[in-house]
């Protein structure tokens, strides 16, 4: 993709956006991402180790994705509780799994002010087992199930090396949590939320993701079965955009989450838990950003259109106001608009600015177009801007979004599809990987098996695709493309590296 | 007042409103007060010493109050960004005051797993440190100020007596953190912020309360001036249920926020810090609740009406139908309804939960009324149920609910204001102190003497009220009721006993 060069003075704005752009992605994409996130304001480095700031920019997207997804969770009948972010030392410690998977990333509170504690808390890593020790308290018989509950809030596991949005000690998302009479209904609940994930993923944030089952040895600590999406980023590599896990009754028997069934026997309950979190923003970043910047996927945008008023000293002024009527009228059709009235920075600064924090559209107004009865516009994945008549551009706007949604879903699909390889040697799994792809391969699902594989290759099964998955749902026999053992799971697994 | 009594069948009601009911106020303030938040299921206690669990319907009525004050905050140029939970402790220190203020109560992280941390975290008890941190990187000229943030989240001050929502070791509030290029700008958003409390409780919440400026020694900890809104509970209790605060350079001094003015000089800025935390909703309980549980205030409650089908077991799932009918009709005008369609316990159990949890308004619909054409109508805090047609019901919910608010904030004001008394002696002000009032009486303005009126009485000042303060603002001198030296405020000042 080139950069846009309509004119002779957008020749000159190609100079600026070295001066305040980033490091191209072939060039380095780790510094890219980092650039981007600081530059688009989305987060700044934090003086906690391995914490982050969220900034207004970055807060105001988090803000949308949990509006959306706390409207769906209600409207599926989930209920929003509070539970403590502290937890009892000894809580940790009853789910053996749990505890082995976490315990070295606890944060540990010991004291209180110079008064040491008899019994330590933790910051919570997640809340399965506070909240499996509350439903012990609220759980009598089958009539009190479902319980459908969720919260908000952030989660803390300790990390070494920050990297904003994927890898902070501190993160934020919602982890559901529900409880069920029967296996087949909270089977059916961690399908549902899956599936409740890819549709978010791909029809608000042009996110193409995989469904499927987790290997055994990528299973969250505890869970009986794991299920992802993964989304593909442009460096090739994997990152696990939200999961549901199956818990059975290994929670509820850990904190005696009994109830009374029907037929007057004592069970425990089967439980799930479920989560997306600010980690999704990294997916968004790298998913659709390129060299100018962010791509902000149209219906989770902070701002979908901003409006430039571009005029010289004396009739800069007309401009704002002629910006801010046709703001209005973009936001009685719902759309989210800001008019950059900025004074002392030039237009070219304005536009590498913006296409920086990836906002799809621009409109340029001046004097001349005002005149015309016309408006300049630019969608951020195109290549030429567009003069329209000014009624078009507000009567199109809505349809414009949704183009640029496709475009960017599109792109994105055409991405994954054409850097996933299905092979059937390990030379070839080797090779692939090294060149930035997915690979999907046949694998016996021996745990040591899986491990060499990524001591050769840094790349872990990403999951096995549901047979009702939108990509590589295909069964297929075969051998393990490590050991050639028959396959364990009826067709072939997804490889890659991840985040 | 008396128990709703219409008809023989309530009148057996009556006798279930005592079975599942609660201690009546005037029996014990306290157990009522614990038994609503129980019953109601607002809230529970939780395994973590200190803190509660926040359930359904009480996190419902928080998200509420977040959505309209967010709303707001963002309507007047607001921004909201996330910042760590965690805070170095060598931040804490830098504020003398704060410091000494914070101390004991803080949580404090000492290790993460078994490794020992070289420079311990602490819990954030409230943000100004680490906001001020950033800032000192984020701030250069005048031209980036005012900076007008606010994040929601949870804080953290150890308790030993936990009262939910009133008293826990972590609670829910947002905090907004302004700074700016002078005091005069910076006072000015203190007052803006105050006045949106005030609205805020009054307009929404029902609740009457008084705006004034709190005396020294119940500043802030590290506060030039606090501004408080005081609301009076039905035991005659003080609860300060929002703090706006004024807090000069002290804290841009300490964390160096110093920008560029535009004649070139640096100077600090000015900052302000403000609050509304979770122990609004205690204040919504006690100033609203009756001997039958709470009474939500209309404009912020989960549910606003509740229909109740009334048949037999042949008719159930017809009047449950016409219930979803009435329930759609009402939804339609923008109002929160549920349809109690719950089997298996009477009707008389129904009105009273819905009682206990303060549903504004409950529309019962049964066979013979639907054959009428009317439906039975029962606001919360009325004595009687109504017989309406149908068609009446809906189209005067809107007012109905309106009327109801009136009702509750007039009330409640004709309490507040019964139950403040001036005096001129201290042995008036101890008498009416010890009678559940508030006084207002003059007082010298020095510290010692203030702490010696709190040891006689356990009243504190609760603040001086502004000029334009609703209540309580007239100007006057006098002779300190203590010690008999001169007013020091120009006005009479507040004490009660709070919480």
């Amino acid at each position: 993709m080139t950069r846009d060069t309509g004119t002779k003075a957008e020749g000159k704005q190609d100079k600026k956006a070295q001066q305040y752009g980033v490091t191209p992605q072939s060039v380095d994409f780790n510094d890219w991402y980092n650039e981007v996130v600081k530059k688009a304001d989305l987060a700044d480095n934090s003086p906690v180790a391995g914490t982050m700031v969220v900034k207004p920019y970055g807060t105001a997207l988090w803000e949308n994705i949990q509006r959306w997804l706390d409207d769906r969770f209600k409207a599926t009948g989930h209920e929003s509780l509070i539970f403590p972010t502290l937890i009892p030392m000894n809580f940790i410690t009853k789910e053996a799994d749990h505890v082995e998977g976490f315990a070295p990333e606890l944060f540990t509170v010991d004291r209180i002010g110079t008064e040491e504690l008899a019994e330590p808390y933790v910051l919570r890593p997640t809340s399965e087992t506070i909240i499996g020790y509350m439903w012990s308290q609220w759980l009598g018989s089958y009539r009190d199930l479902p319980f459908l509950h969720y919260q908000w809030g952030s989660v803390f596991r300790a990390e070494l090396r920050t990297k904003a949005f994927l890898r902070t000690s501190e993160f934020y998302w919602h982890e559901g949590h529900t409880a069920h009479a029967s296996e087949e209904e909270a089977r059916g609940e961690v399908r549902q939320i899956l599936d409740l994930y890819h549709e978010f993923c791909r029809d608000i944030l042009a996110l193409p993701v995989v469904r499927g089952e987790k290997t055994a040895s990528e299973r969250f600590a505890g869970a009986v079965a794991t299920y992802s999406i993964e989304g593909m980023m442009r460096d090739g590599k994997a990152l696990q955009s939200g999961t549901s896990h199956y818990l059975g009754q290994n929670f509820s028997r850990a904190f005696d989450v009994k109830f009374q069934t029907r037929e007057q026997r004592e069970e425990y309950a089967y439980t799930t838990s479920w989560a997306i979190s600010s980690r999704i923003i990294g997916a968004i970043i790298m998913t659709h950003g390129d060299d100018f910047g962010l791509i902000m996927p149209p219906r989770i945008a902070p701002i979908q259109v901003v409006v430039i008023p571009v005029g010289r000293k004396e009739n800069f002024d007309q401009m704002v106001e002629e910006g801010e009527k046709l703001a209005a009228e973009l936001r009685a059709q719902g759309i989210r608009v800001k008019v950059d009235k900025r004074e002392g920075v030039t237009n070219g600064f304005k536009y590498n600015d913006w296409e920086l924090k990836g906002v799809p559209v621009r409109i340029e107004i001046g004097p001349r177009d005002l005149e015309q009865g016309v408006v300049v516009v630019k969608n951020r994945n195109a290549e030429e801007k567009e003069t329209l008549p000014r009624e078009e551009a507000i009567s199109g706007m809505v349809a414009r979004l949704d183009g640029i949604h496709d475009w960017l879903l599109n792109r994105a699909t055409d991405f994954l599809l054409s850097h996933t390889v299905s092979v059937d040697s390990y030379e070839d799994l080797k090779n692939a990987i090294e060149h930035g792809n997915w690979v999907r391969a046949f694998h016996c699902g021996n745990a040591e098996c899986e491990a060499l594989i990524k001591e050769d290759t840094k790349a872990t099964t990403r999951n096995i695709p549901l047979d009702d998955a939108e990509f590589f749902s295909e069964r297929e026999e075969g051998v393990c493309v490590k050991c050639g053992q028959p396959s364990a799971y009826g067709k072939r697994v997804i490889f890659g590296r991840q985040y």
